[in-house]
């Protein structure tokens, strides 16, 4: 997606071979102009998969799933991150570690708002080793509902997680693909 | 806000006389549309005031702020939420009690993206005690920005924080205050 591109490579910053700072547009400010684009381009992409429901995880994927949501005609879910469950009643639960944190948080939506008669398109900010993701598709297997794919703003390439999802037959649709951030400059996989 | 108010009586939960449960629409799942027109309404309300960003706190904040931005066409910030910082390099912080939590957080928002010419217009989806506003307002004075004003979508109007910030001057926009809860039943205060 172009207008991603252009944000990242003007307004991203590479911290390491590894890191990648979006924060100036999508992770603690947010740029809605941009996202809403971002939502028109996951909703091409999904819209003749019938999706009834966007599941994202707490805090960084909620704006790019509202917008999605917002075209698609259907709510969105947020996942909940905390260290330790205190009440697990009518809960869907699965564990997501952190590398970059080294920690591991448990996140939760409410048996409530996500049914067997779901289908669902997981969204989230990043695509690195891929943990958060698979804790949201356990969860919507949990759920008992249709795991339609999931989009994702910005992959790291270099990392497991997109071939490790895609290997497992699931369909991702990335954004923005960053094949490595070798000296302090973002390389894009080519798009087919 | 008519739309709200119909949202709250239908899929709201009255848990006991202090709490309102909303996450079939606002903070857990999110109602799209919904969201889209708290935008609108918000950013008439403000349309007239120059405002050059809205900041919020993450989690369900976000959404309707972003959607105000969008309309505004201005960028939209999040706090952070976290126990105890690590890092304070380049960040503007404040402390944030939780009653119904019991617990205190430091919220931080990074000195980038918030400069003492913007004007600013801070948005949340509860106001109840008023801490967490407070705490982003401190936050406004520390950047040396200045504060237009503040957007919500539901002010427990019977809890303190409503009256505190308007006692102090501050401009308090809230799309429904609910008078009380008592016996199970929403009862909103009369619009003017």
């Amino acid at each position: 997606m172009k207008l991603l591109k252009k944000a990242i490579i003007e307004k991203g910053r590479v911290l390491s071979e590894e890191v990648l700072k979006v924060d100036a547009f999508l992770n603690h400010q947010i740029d809605p102009t941009l996202m809403q684009e971002i939502g028109k381009e996951f909703s091409e992409r999904y819209r003749e998969a019938g999706i009834t429901k966007i599941l994202t995880i707490e805090s960084s994927g909620i704006a790019p799933a509202l917008m999605t949501g917002l075209e698609l005609g259907v709510p969105v879910v947020f996942a909940r991150k905390r260290k330790s469950l205190t009440l697990v009643d009518n809960l869907l639960t699965a564990e997501v570690h952190s590398f970059t944190k080294n920690e591991t948080n448990e996140i939760s939506v409410s048996k409530d708002y996500l049914k067997d008669d779901d289908v669902v398109l997981v969204i989230d900010d990043f695509l690195a080793n891929g943990q958060a993701v698979r804790g949201l598709i356990d969860i919507v297997q949990q759920a008992g509902a249709h795991l339609s794919g999931v989009g994702i703003v910005i992959e790291k390439g270099f990392q497991a997680g997109g071939d490790f999802l895609r290997n497992q037959g699931v369909r991702v649709e990335s954004l923005a693909i960053i094949e490595s951030l070798h000296h302090n400059e973002v390389i894009f996989r080519e798009e087919l």
